[in-house]
């Protein structure tokens, strides 16, 4: 699709790309020595590659790109907001697209959820989630309820804060959190739990940390609990059934609000527009979303609160002004992605679709683990999946620089399918769109992977 | 514009807008008993609202409409990446958009600023910033060294990072900030200098106070110095001569990093790429921007680094890893927005416009300072400018909930120009294309705002 006449060579582009763009989690040491992909066009579930090579895109972007890639009314929707009002301050003006937006998700969410603070993105929704519930008990008159609780594994975003909240490598990394604002709580995994010790019991067991960590704090130094339904980028780990509900109830009684982070879990992933109430049951006081919102098309998110939480912000007396806002919030070609990305997955009933093709994947996904002896487990709910190495084999003391997630997705890539590896893991979320024959396309691949991958194994 | 069928009635949009969409700034209390004006359709450096009536946009958006509204050829290459590959994640992927901007930006700063930390706005820009500080020190073995000097009256976004170098609106706020990791410098103004104190003198006093924190808090502890090369959301505050090369040299003595915080600064605002350098006569070592460098078209932020700090990131062992990342990192479409926008500045070389009309816009600014009788200062630099009340005036004691802002904006936007209103100023940065005709349609304007407002005041 590069057809213009001065389109520099590749061999420049990836030059300057690895001389001037410092990308996310690159090693500041050697990150100038190696070439990343370059991706040039994208159709569907496909993505290709600057030598031309076709991949499925196993990650949807990164959990994100529900609707696929090339559809052509999103282009045209983002163009004729670009063309009409490209920008407007939200400080001083409205537009369409956003109250429209802000109407729309208020329908979408769950409950009371009916009040929208866009952002740029799900670190912002975060970091703003978490100064909202800041706002309101220095408001209510009690600065000293503050501490957020968060989960080992979690991930929640980038800036300072919303990484002070993130468990996921925290102790890999020489960037400074604020870690007096926070408190984690163990891996609920229950491919963690003791052997012999049933699933069930495993929920027991994290519901009693959950209360002894309330008991250790005081729930009156304890201000909210984050949580993704599903602890995605920490390796779709699906907590034990009833989790959410007996965390919130807990919550609920010691007025700790509870933040459920749906960036990937929202906008379809579950075959639901959110996941907090229709699949896990309970309604949370702060939804943040984003990644599906637009389906990645253009930066957008969302930090969502309940009418109950409005209704005590606004409660008391005292400086009220909401001092937080982005220059770029409710930015209307933004919105207006969101509300034509809405309009095709309700339009194609891409819930609904999620929700047939749902059995299907989770059965591929199963066998593999049933399958392959060098995986150790096979996980995943709705359209996320993820594959784990077996235990010692993921082990340093078996194959020093043993990388499982990288291996597979070598391997997988050079069949036509990109996986998110991940350490000994490897994650895929592929577009909502995808169709039962381009499953079994993705789940042969990966056999096909793991086939070769068994050899070396064993070798 | 909005011809479509299914167009909601205004009246329906602004009630969901108010009843869904929390806007920045907002009183918590009160901000659902009032609409906001609805904007509709922009061209060129005009903007229409719900009931057609045409404004000038004196903010240029907010300080980022570099290259006015309309611009067909922005939404054409907007959509053509939006079609292509409208996403790629940055943790696995580079784009042709990314590449070839990250590779402009390291052109169009100075110095040795050649390493690009794309972000999705001026906040995750400074809330990257000061992360890349904190990581340095860590690196390097001073985890002590982290305490960031910031102004008074400083504006610097709205992450809990970016919020805590914020000095303006500090004390009026129930948001918290990390107050540990900043301290501020007095007020730079020139204009609140005692009376008979030259602004040589003033100046002098501004490197003394910098000195004095300096050796008061310790060099051993201070990381960075934040700035904007001009104070814009604070009241456009143009420091007295001299006040950046000098403080920068103070820094470099300390190794104490100068971040330059040219969100507003630039893409063009005063006639260059970026000021740091070619206006005041220094390179720092890190610059953040955002608005003008999409001219707001797609949310869009960055953070360059220089190589000297590149080679003392990377010049030690141990945890290497840029644990700091969006998934919207060099998001494609905002960076092919940002191509051709600075394509644009480029071809109808506004640069050079705005350094041809300047002396115009800021004549016509200073000439409202001598006529009227109650404007206490008009200053500016480049396409900034400021109209600040006379002190008495803004004083409780002459009139009890005064606001010279507010009055002047309702004056002009009713003679078809919007202003910004802030407190006791009103501020106004036009887009860059905007034409000497077009300057003194709007100077006329708020001349005849002005002697409305002299004669309430007078009254």
């Amino acid at each position: 699709m590069n057809t213009h006449a001065n389109t520099p060579a590749p061999d420049d582009l990836t030059l300057w790309d690895r001389t001037h763009n410092l990308h996310p989690w690159t090693g500041i040491r050697d990150w100038r020595k190696s070439d990343l992909l370059r991706v040039n066009t994208a159709q569907g579930i496909h993505i290709w590659d600057s030598t031309g090579k076709r991949h499925i895109d196993g990650p949807g972007g990164m959990w994100c790109v529900q609707i696929g890639y090339g559809r052509a009314e999103m282009a045209e929707a983002i163009a004729a907001q670009a063309m009409a009002m490209p920008y407007a301050s939200p400080w001083s003006f409205t537009t369409e697209p956003a109250a429209l937006l802000a109407r729309k998700l208020a329908e979408l969410t769950p409950g009371d959820l009916n009040t929208v603070h866009f952002t740029t993105g799900g670190s912002t929704a975060v970091d703003t989630a978490i100064r909202v519930v800041q706002f309101l008990n220095n408001r209510l008159g009690r600065p000293d309820k503050k501490i957020v609780l968060s989960r080992e594994k979690a991930y929640h975003g980038s800036t300072y804060l919303a990484a002070t909240v993130t468990g996921k490598e925290r102790f890999k990394t020489r960037f400074d959190k604020a870690d007096d604002l926070v408190r984690f709580l163990p891996d609920v995994n229950p491919y963690r739990r003791p052997a012999g010790m049933s699933v069930a019991d495993w929920g027991d067991l994290k519901i009693a940390e959950f209360e002894q960590m309330i008991a250790e704090v005081g729930p009156e130094r304890i201000a909210a609990f984050i949580a993704e339904p599903i602890l995605c980028s920490g390796g779709v780990v699906v907590p034990p059934p009833g989790y959410h509900q007996r965390t919130h109830e807990i919550c609920r009684k010691h007025d700790i609000l509870y933040i459920s982070d749906e960036v990937v879990t929202g906008f379809g992933r579950l075959g639901h527009w959110f996941a907090s109430q229709d699949v896990f049951g309970f309604t949370p006081d702060i939804i943040t979303c984003a990644k599906g919102l637009t389906s990645g098309y253009v930066p957008l998110g969302a930090c969502i609160l309940s009418d109950a939480l409005m209704e005590r912000l606004a409660g008391v007396e005292g400086d009220d002004v909401f001092y937080n806002g982005y220059t770029y919030c409710g930015h209307p070609v933004a919105c207006a992605a969101a509300l034509k990305n809405i309009e095709i997955i309700e339009r194609e009933d891409l819930l609904a679709h999620v929700r047939r093709i749902t059995p299907q994947f989770q059965a591929r996904l199963r066998a593999i683990g049933e399958r392959f002896d060098i995986v150790g487990d096979a996980r995943g709910m709705g359209l996320l999946g993820c594959l784990e190495c077996r235990p010692d084999l993921s082990d340093e003391s078996y194959a020093k620089h043993l990388q499982f997630g990288a291996k597979l997705d070598a391997a997988c890539e050079a069949r036509g399918l990109l996986l998110r590896p991940y350490g000994n893991m490897a994650v895929f979320s592929p577009p909502l769109i995808i169709t039962t024959e381009e499953i079994d396309e993705m789940f042969d691949i990966m056999e096909a992977g793991l086939t070769q991958l068994s050899a070396e194994y064993d070798g």
